[in-house]
């Protein structure tokens, strides 16, 4: 693994030195990881990959507590602890000196608050945003790292088909997730990728729903999305079932939404905007008469973090390219009613197609009315 | 509830006025449910609490996703769905126009990019800051608050009884992580406050290790770290085990932790500073000579988010209040050998006194030894 920790340190660096960038801060928990190797959430605590050009210096500034876990997985050897009580602008002044001409960080990470404090300790010239960058090169993957996604995705989708076991009548929505989430670690996931949703009834018209104490009943939609963490990496799914027998009704929807997946599946591969994927699972919706029931975007970028670059919406002109990962996931959603997502993961191989990584099945599936004990 | 959602936005409108803040634009979801009782992570997307002090004017803007939930829970009755193709800071725009003498925002949530979108779209005079007011805001709570996190110490509380008695030999970290996960769920929570932290052996030397595929043996430490979320307010509590039979060592380092906690706890009352809660636990670390193994601050503020104000450390001459609810949690962590954590969660009541939340004994405990299977 260290030959792309530094292949990837070397890329910024490249760009640092293009743009006059002298000295680059990254401290998103996240990039630190792609760039080392190491994670952790450091919370309010200050932590920073420094890359000081002029010397060609690396540090990691950590907090403290972490310093033994840095050095077990940290790829960058020179690591700095900085204690509860030590101001961490300080400890990076001591290290580097006063004066930067100009400082590359990640503009939509860095506070206001932190600005102030880096002003207050050093003498920065300007302030240049290297996170667009660092996104870009996370949004473009290797086949090494598709191959951590899919193994995150065969995890969470050998998790759904056991927790569908578990589904009955009575069992609420919240012990569902929890069965889900038992199930992840048993099959291997370091834990969800984020909080799993199992929305029933009506409640599955909320995209953005949480799971409560409500308890399943026959005849509603029961919509789970969820996806594991596992060796760094997420997946991400949703599929859409009914409890006992479906109605024409929900039959109807739910096949509309997995044409509309299918399409934007179907739309995804290199040289295309990503807006055509956004625009060829909405159009679907909305020959079906049900465009106002799909107000979000189709899709977004998956990796290191369940949701990164790249954005499909109805507007991106950004080309797909080669290594791209990213969510399809059209739904109709009919408030007071129910709604329907159907999600698949794609990866864009070097050939330029799209690989659907999900592969559990996208027909609507009943599932047992059993009653819950 | 609509009542306290009422007095706490009069107050921050009143700070606002004190300081001649003509629009306040809150952003942290966190602090948007401690306002409108609506709670959503929007993640990249934009959503944003606006007062407008000229009119009086109160908006929530949300993703329009969230439309539909925010209708059901959010307290402040205008909202504004901002769909994914539009430009959310357009949209503010639209809304209360372009020219703003001085916008308040919380400087510690609000990203570099973030001001120069704001400066792209209005007309901004200048920037103060309002997150520090509305931290100390949500550093006093009432009694009620302090109720529901004591709610959350409570199923923790059982959670960790009930889920001690699952541990074996054999089983590893995260299998015992995942009992304890679902277990919150079966008993009421909507889920863990924090990832759930089971350290087993040496492993238990790392302050914020995570819990792996590593099997509980025989004679080793365990160190549980775990809190929940419910009803919008969060617990967390350590303690540390032994599997089988507690060396000597291992009585002792656990016997120093405990007397740090207890004094750290005892040292705790309005009207002393910070600092001294966080002295009393290292003082009887550091005559025991184990002062160098413990290495961050004592504790930290614990209500709508897991860590938030007050920061226990040794150098804080905050003074504390009634209403602050705080951790102590000294601990020691001895490299390649094993670590201690004892945390316990403390709300200073209404006569200044500690009430201790936390109610799980705190000696050092033997576990099971049977195998897993």
């Amino acid at each position: 693994m260290t030959a792309i920790y530094q292949q990837r340190i070397t890329a910024l660096k490249e760009q640092m030195k293009e743009r006059q960038i002298e000295v680059g801060l990254v401290t998103s928990p996240k990039n630190i990881y792609y760039y080392t190797g190491f994670h952790s959430e450091p919370y309010e605590r200050f932590m920073a990959l420094l890359l000081d050009g002029r010397t060609d210096q690396l540090s990691l500034f950590i907090p403290a507590l972490d310093y033994e876990a840095a050095k077990q997985h940290s790829f960058v050897e020179q690591l700095i602890p900085i204690f509860d009580e030590q101001n961490p602008y300080q400890v990076v002044k001591d290290h580097i000196g006063e004066e930067i001409k100009s400082l590359g960080v990640e503009t939509k990470r860095v506070t206001l608050h932190q600005q102030t404090q880096l002003n207050n300790h050093l003498s920065i010239s300007g302030y240049l945003d290297i996170g667009d960058f660092v996104a870009s090169q996370r949004m473009r993957k290797t086949p090494e790292e598709c191959l951590r996604v899919e193994r995150a995705v065969q995890i969470v989708e050998k998790v759904l088909a056991e927790g569908m076991k578990k589904v009955a009548v009575g069992m609420t929505e919240l012990e569902l997730a929890a069965e889900m989430e038992l199930l992840m670690r048993r099959f291997g996931a370091a834990g969800p990728s984020f909080s799993t949703t199992v929305l029933s009834g009506v409640k599955s018209s909320l995209p953005h729903g949480h799971s409560d104490e409500k308890k399943l009943q026959w005849g509603e939609f029961l919509l789970i999305d969820m996806g594991v963490m596992a060796d760094g990496y997420c997946s991400d799914i949703s599929r859409t079932f009914v409890i006992g027998e479906a109605s024409a009704e929900q039959e109807k929807l739910h096949g509309i939404v997995r044409q509309a997946t299918e399409a934007g599946v179907r739309a995804a591969k290199a040289g295309v905007a990503a807006k055509e994927v956004d625009r060829a699972a909405r159009e679907v919706i909305k020959q079906n008469g049900y465009g106002r029931y799909f107000n979000n975007r189709v899709g977004h970028g998956l990796g290191i973090e369940v949701h990164e670059e790249p954005s499909i919406h109805e507007n991106s002109e950004l080309m797909i390219e080669s290594g791209f990962l990213f969510t399809v996931e059209p739904g109709i959603y009919v408030p007071n009613w129910g709604g329907v997502r159907i999600e698949e993961d794609v990866y864009i191989g070097e050939d330029g197609q799209a690989n659907v990584l999900t592969t559990f099945p996208t027909e609507l599936m009943s599932v047992a009315v059993n009653s819950y004990s």
